[in-house]
């Protein structure tokens, strides 16, 4: 039985870093061993597991030695994984406590471990996830403050529009880093849930063994457990469903649930709306480096590393690898979150392939995104700004980048019609003849006759047409940035 | 020049729905226009447009008849309808008051109209969308409430699994339509912004037009403005950029942001994955109403009415079509959301087509969401539970639907495998001969043994073991359900 | 009941193309009556329906002043529109010959007109996208002919890699425009099919009524129909249903498919497909188009026409709004394909919701595509090379664009590391001094010594370093294109 | 370093398929081994390597011990895995042959070997895909014959419609599989192309080296290479480009191209719409058996297996566990497909991230895809009817499964409206006192009057209402298939 090993090697962008290791079938394996053990533990909790079989199962689960590619041969019996690991763990627990293998997986089914861990990877790949967006937040912003006052070309549709900042471009990359971090943070604070709810989401068979539990400790004479219906009522009545949940949330760390949620996937779509926003917060930055990294443009300079964006080849060329990368991921996680999304669409209790659509789907949504938002974090640290080339090219075009300010101030002094054709015929010289328009324009009379030398060198400064630019730095990096964009 | 009406004929979910209205193009054209006058106003509050000139665009505005088909062929020359629109309100504000003309548009940009007209929109449908999902969950908890205890198959991977009851079915519903309410509203409250950011997000041309207005009131005497570098700051400085934006959010009743999101997706991403979610939400009550509905299940029946799911062939036939129509929305937005996500990716200042690919894609979320959140309501004030067919569908595996509870209740008495052995064994009796598995195990001495008749009675009943559905029916509705599934 | 125009607003790639007009209700519920008429005719045809029935029922479906928007909202009722259709159109037949009103939709079902309509706009769209394709990659041709040696720089990972030329560019968006034709024409000439099967897929009611017209003609004495069992087995024998769909077909101009395909979504995901790729390979141009025009770059430009491309605001911008069409329609149309693939899933004899789903998604790719391929004929029609800003960009890394041809070239001479050495230093001194590489080169005696002038001349000549380029641009040229870029 | 296996844990659904270990890691690095060692063999054949060369590189190639998970690693610094390969192998083969080193790789790209391995990957992936299709074709062409009049009710939006067959509905499926094996094969016979264009597709370097390896056979005096430019054009004339695609065609039995297609995505995009249709082909399938398996239906079995489809909790359960890894791999594969089609939308020479982005997509693909085929081998050969449960469920609705006919054989005995008034009357009381409509009719004189009791016999017999299904059947045997559904 060979095995390929998961390396990243068609995904480099998360090969090797954190979330790879995060969401491994190891980690997942592992996240299925802690969900049976909090279980076991959650039921000693409430007294309906003794104590001695949760503590033999805890240790099994952290010493066991499964072989998970066995278990995932054999998951296709039954179409997922947890009943070989029962069986697995029963036998492991057995040998150490045999009185308490029977205590494995009590009342259980398999969504109920499988999902639990499935929260439990997300939040174990999530936490750094979002450090990572912190760290390229901060440098980001000590990109925007370095360069709040640097003019480059704002450019719409391709084309020079009018001045912006370079500042201004970091505050908006960072700001759309925050909003993911927000939103990040929101499906962590907000509480990924346990799951539990048992053959088809009563919990029944948890309160049918607790009640025995009960029965077994109360000795019932005659073998009946004294007539189900009223039993189960009274532990359902005395809350034992309601305190399982909360047991089992606090033995996994994470939180209760107001329903049992195998059909209703809301904690599952949070997560991958969350990480495709964040893959595209990302991406959008990654673009934008590219962009600016093309050789006619040279703005920006990823950071140098051995070897890195070398090309055997071509001895000159430096790609920009971060940013392709980054964009790698952000071009693929928001088709897998609408795999994820449409899984709502789940019928009965538990769907016959819809749920078992979304494990691996999830796993690429948060391995690219980890990985984005690893990379993201050196690239943020070590870009580099060029400011003579911004300033190179926006000069290119000869002035034209202000002649949107060059119209409004005209056109008051000039009428709007007589201000129009004027400039359209500068701006036509300038560029027929490679000359700055700022000297055609001295040569117009009828410009001279309204504005000063000095006033026209004001006006034709790309560098005193940046509008607001400044101000929405500060106060971008002033924000504390819960809002996001849209605050 | 022929043109078709858009009259949902391929997408009868939202024919005639109020949310079909308040996407249509003139509904959009209607927020266009609305954004063009509140900038104005705008304007006109902090003193840099005639208040005169703003209270003739808003008139213009409110009034002007504009043919939103050449609007939209004319957009072809500029990729977006805006440019077309100021020319024909410029025009319609000229008949009214000559002078105000000029400053229609002053020192704006297309994005700025259409993303601000865009948010109008959402903020137009998502009002009644939220309103109609609060009368879905109204009614669903209803549901739950009355069929608290009306027990029904719990199904898993299609077969039954272990009872449970529909007030837990409807309930879970619920629980979904609340999260999406959660959803749209954290969409509504959080604030959809208005885009306000110029030619290339940095205000530029508002501020110079602010700085002209104020040379006009301060009569400059060389015609220079002062030197526009230190005035602009002057006027930056004092903030007039965050005030626009402050003014324009009041005037629209729409949000101020961080900073303008020409290239920032955040807003429209929001939105799209809300939307995205509510639709799955919605999806899920379709599909379960849609199986139990089946001939052979016959468990809940869609409201009537007259001619509705009628078949002209077939007589008999009464077919689901609220729910087909919510699940035809419910397959449809997801991919679409995702094609909204993706823009993200999105270089420059504005991209040359990946902001123009968002349009159609959110109209259509937006529409087909209200059309389902609209269908969803009538179809869950109107849905009827079917008791008696629950009960003889629980019936119709002779009472194997206990088997996990009976499993657990003879393995304590009889010994784990001894159980295992003789349940499996009396299953395939009843099955094989049709007959009661009660019946079956009474004739099993080594059954009998152990359990009285009244405990066996207790034990079989698929009544008697809906574990905590009853408890988790009162939870959910007593819960706030701000929480969502995930709280 | 106001009604808006479905006008393009949002999506200008397609206003007022043939496509929009070939897709728009009125389109379709020509279709949809076309459908009806043909299916007439075929049983007329068969004499399963008199000739004077189907000629009334042909005129009737000519002239009929159907609402669509009433149709659209009454399909709330049944979940599609032909319920109404039906009605609507047998009170016109009945209007013209009461008597031929029953011959309506004789033993159809609403999936066989809407399918066979939905066959029928796809047919009348593809004729005049193929021929927009042609027309584009006619075009291209010519731009490939005409710049086969122009060279200019190969970009790879944002940055100049080696030379190419514009011609193999052209050539290549030329050969992806030929396989989406080939992929068009497939579904053409595969046979777009007419959709019959009745209630179920059996076509059971239309050969009961072609039983009941041949007992009418032969008058059975006891009105039985003489055994329905063997007649219609007798019929069935015969290849009624056989017949009768090649009837409908020859009637349709459509193809006569194996099976029903209700259920079976064969045509309308190979549509879906040949769509997708085709806005995918025009994407490719978009982008390309872009890239190039960016006003760095420059080295394209896309057609003039009035008006188009201008900023009211930036008097000298010119956007690539051709280009930005396409681009906004190649984003949308995979992940709508994708939705009508996922449609493929669905359940028994006719879904309740996927087939639904298929429906507005399935035009919207249609209009997108047909759009972007009309918009793609502009602009390459009207596309110009601008072979001096290529030359400039070429020169503007200073010789460094043929670093790998020098690699090779004196590696030999030099052994490779010296070589390297020698090159990386000559490198990097000639971007620190902005000075051409090989004037650095001429100062090397190790270069000198081991290369003449005209040796060195020719490595460094970017036009003389383009391979294959013009070979490659005589070989697609030549080629019939049947087969390709993967042929 | 922990690396963890590519186990399939959590996509059970290739769990230990032909596919999964086509496509992992190793046998993407065999792949791109393999490309290297045709490559050198291909430049031997035209004499530009030598054949030592060429074999010790083949033979290194073969024998090399590379680890992917380094390699994986590596290729964060240049964003692909063939710089790394490259290294690893060079250094191998100097190990063999030392003056062999230098020929690795020699004049190529990284995107040549990835893109070739990553066609030898899809032809060694999609040859078991479709023989097992074919199997699974064959499997159910035998249920289709097997069960030719074996009669089940047609179901329409979740409602009994009218009769079909269990026959009608396997061909159907069948049909589905030859239509995807049909597009399998076509991209198999079509030709999956070598990838072979150098740095920016012009072929240059090759031609480069090989004009030096022509230069060293001749000795050049002035060690020039004799002037580049006039013998690049000669070895270019002379058709070296195409005669080594075409040699490198031979060595990897793939086809050669008619240009590079670095950035023209034909043949990665049509590969990913094949296995899209296929998945969605073969989650129809799944999502038909998973229906006719609930347990209210019945009417499909799984085949049985040791431990499958058992449930630990459950006994009495077999779930429906083929369908269910079936349909897991049928919703993700479409939006996986989605993402592969954007990346058409690729800039340059090649893309900075979108070619990145296709890789884990694609793989996903073809595994997915791969073991759903695999799967459904198994399930189709394994499936069983049963056909009793298909006669009860039809008779459940007490004959109204016939209503269709009644109303078409009764309206023209009786006059359409009152055999209309009279069918709705006698279906509602057969319904509500729940008796065959058969009896109920017998009791009705306007019936009984103008029906024979044989012709009523006749009439309400489902299994003679079957129109055209067994014929379809006949037909859909008897056809090749090569037409598909909609041939």
């Amino acid at each position: 039985m060979t095995v390929d090993p998961d390396s990243g090697l068609l995904s480099p962008v998360r090969a090797g870093t954190p979330a790879e290791a995060s969401t491994g079938d190891e980690a997942w394996l592992r996240a299925m061993l802690d969900a049976e053990a909090a279980l076991a533990r959650a039921q000693a909790r409430l007294g309906t597991v003794p104590a001695e079989a949760a503590a033999a199962i805890t240790e099994a689960a952290g010493s066991a030695r499964i072989d998970v590619v066995e278990l995932a041969r054999g998951s296709r019996a039954t179409a997922n994984p947890v009943v070989g690991l029962v069986q697995a763990l029963t036998s492991a627990v057995g040998e150490i406590v045999p009185g308490a293998a029977e205590y494995v997986h009590r009342g259980s089914t398999s969504q109920d471990i499988f999902d639990t861990a499935m929260m439990l990877v997300a939040d174990r790949t999530l936490r750094p996830l979002a450090a990572d967006l912190d760290a390229t937040a901060e440098a980001l912003a000590g990109l925007a403050r370095e360069h709040r006052d640097t003019t480059m070309a704002g450019r719409t549709l391709t084309a020079h529009a009018v001045p912006t900042t370079f500042g201004l471009k970091a505050a908006g990359w960072r700001q759309l880093v925050l909003d993911a971090a927000v939103r990040i943070r929101r499906v962590l604070d907000g509480g990924l849930p346990v799951s539990l709810g048992g053959a088809a989401g009563t919990l029944a068979a948890y309160i049918e063994y607790a009640r025995l539990a009960g029965d077994a400790r109360t000795e019932p004479a005659d073998g009946s457990g004294g007539g189900g219906d009223d039993l189960a009522a009274a532990i359902d009545g005395d809350g034992y469903a309601g305190r399982l949940t909360a047991a089992f949330a606090v033995e996994t760390g994470l939180a209760a649930p107001v329903l049992p949620w195998h059909s209703l996937r809301t904690p599952v779509v949070d997560l991958a709306s969350a990480l495709a926003f964040t893959a595209g917060a990302l991406g959008k930055l990654a673009v934008d480096v590219e962009t600016l990294t093309r050789t006619e443009l040279g703005e920006v300079t990823e950071p140098a590393a051995d070897g890195r964006g070398g090309s055997s080849a071509m001895p000159h060329k430096r790609n920009p690898v971060l940013a392709t990368l980054i964009r790698s991921a952000a071009l693929q996680v928001p088709v897998l979150a609408a795999g994820v999304t449409q899984s709502m669409l789940t019928e009965d209790e538990r769907s016959a392939g819809v749920w078992h659509a979304e494990w691996q789907l999830i796993r690429e949504c948060l391995r690219l995104t980890g990985g984005a938002a690893h990379t993201a974090a050196e690239l943020a640290r070590g870009l580099t700004a060029q400011p003579e080339r911004m300033r190179a090219n926006l000069a290119s075009t000869h002035g034209l980048i202000v002649s949107e300010r060059l119209s409004a101030a005209l056109a008051p002094l000039l009428g709007k019609a007589k201000a129009k054709e004027l400039l359209g015929e500068a701006s036509r010289r300038a560029v027929r003849e490679e000359r700055p328009l700022r000297e055609v324009l001295d040569e117009l009379p009828a410009i001279t006759e309204v504005l000063t030398p000095a006033a026209l060198d004001g006006l034709v400064d790309p560098a005193a047409y940046t509008g607001a630019a400044g101000a929405l730095v500060d106060r971008a990096l002033g924000e504390p940035g819960a809002g996001g964009a849209s605050a």
